[in-house]
């Protein structure tokens, strides 16, 4: 492609809009444009992009058996119903009607779709088992898009559901789509790592996502160092054993109120009573559908709150307001305590239980509670890991120090069990001939949103680093002075000599000066860069420039096809 | 792919709800299943032959410069209200609201989004021309979804949008895509023709359709036999020359008023009259925006109500109601003709103005006027060609008698113009530094319904036969006896050999009897079966049938790979 006649708008500032360095990288670097909050147009460069994650993906799932179908985008109602989602499932899905009056929603996911037509079409356990996906649109009606393609309302998924006999069957199929995304983000040429995470709202019992590892991600992960080990988790799900060495031996004491005027944070406490944060009970009130719940954490550390809402099993989980935290404690926000407390569940975390002497809010203003031993001065109605795990915490598996990264979630698996297939009656006869419910699993890449990892992953001042194997050209071949005759002849004959050799290669035929060539290059991202100068025509000698390293190599002519094949090769080559 | 674990439910019943061929075929034969009224599944063996049509669609759009990107499927309102379409666009669009109540629509075709885009982009005369296509689904909330993928809610189509400097340079990117279709369709291997056709409320002048010919076909079609002619087009909007030489020399007599009654047919009239229907005046009332409006044709000819239409400009044209007619008329319904009729437009077609001492209603039950000469009886407000052309007319190019045939729609070019780029301002600076609207054209291309024109046009009594080029798989290999050890293990090693080949093979690997999967094979449309049976085992010769011509064939072991590469090859090469 020649880059005067590419549709290639690059712009040289950043835009106001985007605040994430992909979002910034892909508007700057001509790939997308928006055409409403949430929803893009991809640009020819990202649809290359997005066209060779989807065909790696799809070569992927073919390996394991899975095989490609394409379902609608427009849902009936009728399915949402008979799964019991259409209720509740809220804003995030976009609803409408057809001429008819009929509601229909736009999928954000298909498991009803699915297990509706699976349930008319297989009948034995001979049929068994199916791994059946698509890559297609998907819709959510976030309430506040942003970050660009990483959280936006329209963007393209890859999904796929298996259908197994039993939950043996459901393993043997987890484990090939757990294998398949290993492959799959590999050979995106990608950093990342499968994490143990919390199935959320769509039910089901195991499950991984796959993070593509960058400082600015969203979701924060613990992991091993011990790659022995291997543990990682995200912290929504991670747990970690109670450190009992750390507890200090002590004799419980008596309770006692002390003043504590003002102090109504954990750090205003623990300095004015001059003691660890380690030592207070925090205690944060929580409103939910069941009424007004206590969460109680050791004072350095925080409440997971997707642990809390599993634990108590609740749909809403918020903080209290202020009037309702001063009308459970009789006092203001600041000086909730445990003891005494009426009118709520108590929550403990396991580390709370081993305190003692440990401080507390007197729920009464400016004081609080020394000497609280619980057990003793107050019984939590339950006790669980409900605190968030961070680095230097224990690891679950191995006891190794654990540590902390950031990650963009690109992948999940779930095993989803019987949940929609007994719903929606989705059955099979077993070699006995007796009707027993598919097993399923489902299982997710967010095509578009890896196109934005891979950039918020690789990247530099200058602009995108693609790796080769989703890079939207391999070569850009630049002529410095684009009115020097021998130098365009040049180009253009490497660039034609690189075409034919099946290298994707653009030349950058454009009137303008050589630093705008360079910039916009380095802005795009293509891996390889080939500089016709005056130098070129005179020895012959070509100026190979690698995006990711900024190496420079002086290739020969003759070599130059042979050497760029190779390397490209290299980069691409499924094992 | 081996068909016990392939997703491919045929059926053995056609089933109730599909009217034609293509939808029968395609559900028996488990390519699709339905959601939704006009909403389907694609099982794998669709998916497959659709992803082959969008291959051939992409290689030819990229041929001529096409530039692939993929736009929104969700539209924002304020783009087709700065359009002017989302007022006038009628119930056929879907519309929604986001959790914000901000107006949008699934897209039906994507004018508004792309110019609003290319007007962002585009400033400058060197920049075009551009063309930029995708391949997506498509919305249309029809009032009676059928037909199958015929007339779906939800399908898939490629549309291309060109933008040129001038008429000249859309001239030439029309021509690009005239030509680019042309050869996707060859390659699809259908039998089509492009013909003329009317360009409706989508705007534009010049217009083609890609007609895909059948039996089946909703469209009629006129031609020229003449093929150094080429004459062709939709009876929409065919036209023919008046046929002056078959207008009989006659004096014109004094008009009188003659008994018909209970005769309010053209058929009637001319029995009792016993005379020709070419000597009638028919005379039909239709309702519009603009008031009511008398058409006059020949008695046996019919009002092409898309040319009425046009010249006269209106929106809406239905037949008048009996009321409106005999207010109108004085007389009940059939006895209307066009000497003294007060408070309607008369519109003649062309041939009407030519008859002499004709017979027309006397707007009096049970009479009719003859002698009628029109300009001394009557003067029409308009006279313009308003009657179907059909075979026998002479063609309008070479004067030799047009042929009919029935098509299907499968693709239409359209030349749009200034209508898009100056209602939304996508203007650009010429090389005198003046702004100027950009001229744009644009093109679809029916993917889903290419695939079921394709099953009309290519089928029998026993199943589908799929061009080689877009078939899900070139050649199935069926062991006559599933328990026959050696039969499967030959049958096994040419279906292995056959795909390291790259020949798309499956193997009916079924406990199944011969005849249900020969059934299968015929229904499903492989072009090649292979029946490995006792005399294959034997003597080492393969039986070979073609699913076109039900030719068989015996071909040694040695030989089968490579004589069926060789007729794969020869069947889907590009010129």
């Amino acid at each position: 492609m020649r880059i005067s006649q590419l549709f290639l708008p690059t712009l040289r500032e950043v835009p106001a809009e985007a605040e994430v360095i992909s979002h910034q990288l892909l508007l700057r670097a001509g790939f997308i444009r928006k055409a409403a909050a949430g929803v893009y147009t991809f640009l020819p460069l990202a649809w290359r992009v997005i066209r060779k994650i989807e065909q790696i993906i799809r070569e992927e799932m073919d390996r394991q058996g899975g095989q490609e179908i394409m379902m609608p985008i427009i849902q009936p109602a009728e399915l949402w119903q008979e799964s019991g989602r259409w209720d509740v499932y809220g804003p995030e899905l976009f609803r409408l009607k057809d001429r008819h009056g009929r509601d229909f929603c736009l999928g954000p996911t298909h498991e009803e779709i699915i297990t509706a037509l699976v349930r008319q079409e297989i009948r034995s356990y001979r049929q068994l088992p199916q791994l059946l996906y698509q890559i297609q649109n998907k819709y959510r009606d976030e309430r506040r898009p942003r970050f660009g393609l990483l959280r936006g309302r329209e963007f393209i998924m890859k999904d796929l559901y298996s259908f197994d006999r039993d939950e043996a069957g459901l393993e043997v199929s987890y484990q090939k789509m757990y294998e398949a995304y290993t492959r799959v983000f590999t050979r995106c040429g990608l950093k990342f790592r499968p994490v143990e995470a919390d199935s959320g709202a769509i039910g089901g019992n195991d499950t991984h996502e796959f993070m593509v590892l960058a400082d600015s991600g969203e979701a924060l992960v613990v992991f091993c160092p011990d790659e022995s080990c291997g543990y990682a988790a995200n912290v929504e799900r991670a747990t970690s054993p109670v450190q009992r060495d750390t507890v200090e031996e002590e004799t419980s004491q008596p309770l006692k109120l002390v003043d504590t005027p003002g102090m109504h944070t954990v750090e205003q406490v623990t300095a004015y009573l001059g003691l660890n944060a380690r030592r207070i009970i925090k205690t944060i009130l929580y409103q939910t559908e069941k009424g007004v719940v206590a969460a109680l954490v050791r004072g350095d550390r925080d409440v997971n709150e997707v642990k809390l809402q599993k634990v108590l099993d609740v749909l809403r989980l918020e903080l209290a307001d202020a009037p309702t935290v001063e009308k459970i404690t009789g006092a203001r926000v600041g000086y909730a305590g445990p003891v005494g407390l009426q009118n709520v569940r108590l929550v403990a975390d396991d580390e709370v239980m081993l305190l003692v002497n440990a401080v507390a809010g007197a729920n009464r203003d400016d004081a609080h509670l020394v000497n609280v031993n619980p057990g003793r001065d107050f019984v939590p109605h339950m006790v669980a890991d409900i605190r968030v795990v961070r680095a230097g915490d224990p690891c679950p598996k191995c006891g190794a120090l654990l540590r902390e990264t950031r990650g963009i979630e690109v992948g999940q698996i779930f095993k989803l069990g019987d949940k929609y297939s007994r719903a929606l009656g989705a059955t099979y006869l077993d070699e006995r001939g007796q009707s027993r419910p598919m097993i399923m699993g489902c299982y997710g890449i967010g095509v578009t949103r890896t196109m934005a990892a891979a950039v918020e992953q690789n990247h530099d001042e200058d602009g995108i680093i693609w790796p080769v194997s989703i890079a939207p050209f391999h070569v850009v071949v630049i002529p410095v002075n684009h009115k020097d005759e021998q130098q365009m002849n040049l180009a253009e004959e490497i660039y034609q000599e690189l075409q034919a050799g099946g290298v994707e290669v653009v030349l950058d035929d454009r009137a303008e000066r050589a630093g705008v060539k360079f910039k916009d290059a380095d802005l795009v991202g293509y891996p390889m860069r080939i500089t016709v100068g005056n130098q070129a025509v005179q020895t012959g000698e070509l100026e190979l420039r690698y995006r990711a390293t900024r190496e420079m190599q002086l290739v020969s002519r003759e070599q130059i096809a042979g050497h760029i094949r190779e390397y490209i090769d290299r980069a691409v080559r499924v094992l």
